[in-house]
């Protein structure tokens, strides 16, 4: 059974399809497995093997995959059999034959394959050897990038969406407040993520979790580096572990970043935390419907920049339906440039990751922007962990 | 720090080379997470954004990625600080630029960029954006296939990669007991995968375990679809629950599978289970040097089918360094037409999921081929286990 009520696929598709005419799309071929989950309901592990969600204008979504996967794709969406489709096992990773042969022969037979089509090209999924071999199989198509097509309809979150997302967050502040309780000196980076993990998939007593986006930590000399694993090393004293994580509800994310300092911290780092708590206060303040995400870096920005700091990454992202190896949706950013108009029902990781030698200190939340402002989806303290 | 020796990187750089020259191909671009960290130690979870190592005939390798992963380049490969160069952050996900187009400045620079160019066409992180931008970058280059030449190249395990492997093996020997002794009808299905993936981080008390490419679960009505995660249901009682996961050591990974019966199993469920075993140690028993893959699943298909069975899918394939969603190596596949010989030191994990109603079965272990035969990873009774 799918995850939500069928009315709600129903307005997806809906919205999906009114994006494809305003591009004269007439089929989308969606490889991307958020974006395949969010308009058919289909969540597998099998996006490692190739597949695609069909979604014509004229036509109900059809479902290819890899034969094994088909029993996955039954299960998990509210596709009729008939427009579940397998293919062979000899086409998995072959040198002589090409899932999207396949899939081209499919397109044909069902009347598809004359059209204009969209597809995805700058999703993980959809390799170059994908394009190359769609292209060559259906030489009479026309083919438009739809990068992000689906993408742009997911930046609005329905109601039973954010109810998601807000499980999520509970999530969250339960596996870092593990980590927090958890982590000492001698305790081995191993075994401080492993607990996370547990309690990131174990969820709460009404709700499980997922395998997040992502876990990564970067401690004591790796303090400057945002997306590193553990280590078999201990802790260690005297130094910053940075702990970035994703509560994970249904493949719905809550992205959420703190700082531990294990020892006494120094007064540098003190500041640093205060001023860039500061700075996600006055970010936080300003979110409201119609300000851009331009804005919002800006704020940031005036903030840090009164106390001689900069900070040249990204302050964050649209965030929400996501597998690893992540959970932002590739739309709206927060950074200059950026003119897009926030609306009520987005979700943002706001992240502020100020990655500076052994100094380093990183502060996230997930934030849902509201009619009248916005709301958190984390209850933690906004402040840097001491333990000693 | 890189993870092996020096020589272990040269040498796997002189056999990458020698695969080049034998293609013709002056200069690799290498997008696949693996098959960067294999080449040059790089390992972070940044795979999300794009990013390159690049290994010419005549050049030192060199990492390109997001400015803010230098740190991360810097801290787990063996590269000199002149050959790992960040892109700014207005290249992420952006409309407006893509990071292979600053890449392509970079080749030029280097006097790389006139060259004869292998690109890994079928690799996930090779999107057909990255190679349209890339070939109007590039005019004056030539492209050629080489998705999967790394891939090739490390089907051959050097013994410290080998270790590795054992640790995985113990590892995944580890997780699966967890998931055993925890397994009961209340469980929620959650609280059983939590168990499991606690079990895969922590490791042992000598080596930590690292996130594996998958984990998978199908129990119950379920059972007969192998690539799905959990729920918040509890596992329920006169079901089968088939468990999928990866015993994973610095990304290298030992795959392990086995069903649990939760009750008194059918008569048909222990005979499909006997069956299987006797399959598998006839696989085993086959594995030695100049074996074919397509040998192996001729034995496997001889002793089911004289059970009146079949199975549609590959029985195995090669394995071992890998991140999410996948730890197989897209080279060879134990099926029917796949004449890869064996050889010494490769790895290979043979899957036998009988995916077939709510009668299913799975039994899997992780094997190296030996001069002489096989070894096995793991050390669980090759058995349907019951929990009543």
């Amino acid at each position: 059974m799918p995850r939500f009520k069928l009315e709600e696929y129903a307005r997806r598709l809906a919205r999906t399809r009114e994006a494809m005419l305003q591009r004269q799309i007439e089929v989308l071929l969606i490889t991307s497995p958020e974006n395949m989950n969010y308009l058919t309901g289909y969540d597998a592990w099998s996006f490692y093997t190739h597949q695609m969600a069909i979604i014509a204008l004229d036509h109900e979504p059809i479902w290819i995959g890899r034969g094994i996967d088909v029993p996955c794709a039954t299960a998990t969406s509210y596709l009729p059999q008939d427009d579940v489709i397998g293919y062979p096992d000899h086409y998995v990773q072959s040198t002589e034959r090409h899932p999207m042969e396949f899939i081209a022969q499919e397109l044909l037979r069902r009347g598809l394959g004359g059209r204009l089509l969209g597809v995805e090209m700058d999703n993980y999924y959809f390799t170059a050897r994908c394009f190359e071999k769609l292209q060559a199989s259906l030489p009479q198509c026309t083919f438009r990038d739809a990068s992000d097509l689906v993408n742009w309809v997911r930046i609005i979150k329905s109601d039973a969406e954010i109810e998601l997302i807000r499980q999520a967050g509970v999530i969250g502040d339960r596996a870092m407040k593990a980590g927090i309780e958890a982590i000492s000196p001698g305790i081995r980076q191993c075994d401080l993520a492993a607990r996370i993990m547990q309690a990131q998939i174990a969820g709460t007593e009404s709700f499980g979790g997922a395998v997040p986006g992502g876990l990564v930590m970067g401690i004591g000399p790796r303090a400057d580096a945002p997306h590193l694993s553990w280590t078999d090393d201990p802790v260690g004293s005297d130094v910053v572990a940075n702990i970035e994580l994703g509560g994970c509800r249904a493949r719905y994310h809550a992205g959420l970043a703190r700082s531990v300092y294990l020892g006494n911290p120094p007064d540098q780092l003190r500041q640093l935390a205060a001023v860039v708590r500061e700075g996600m206060e006055a970010v936080f303040s300003t979110v409201a419907p119609g300000r851009t995400c331009a804005q919002l870096e800006e704020v940031w920005r005036g903030v840090i920049s009164r106390f001689g700091l900069s900070k040249p990454s990204r302050i964050g992202y649209s965030i929400g339906l996501g597998y690893p190896p992540d959970w932002g949706e590739h739309t709206a950013s927060l950074r200059p440039g950026d003119m897009t108009e926030l609306q009520t029902n987005m979700t943002f990781h706001v992240i502020l990751g100020m990655w500076q030698g052994a100094l380093s200190f990183v502060l996230s939340e997930t934030i849902l922007v509201t009619e009248r402002g916005h709301e958190s989806f984390c209850q933690m303290p906004r402040e840097l962990f001491v333990v000693s």
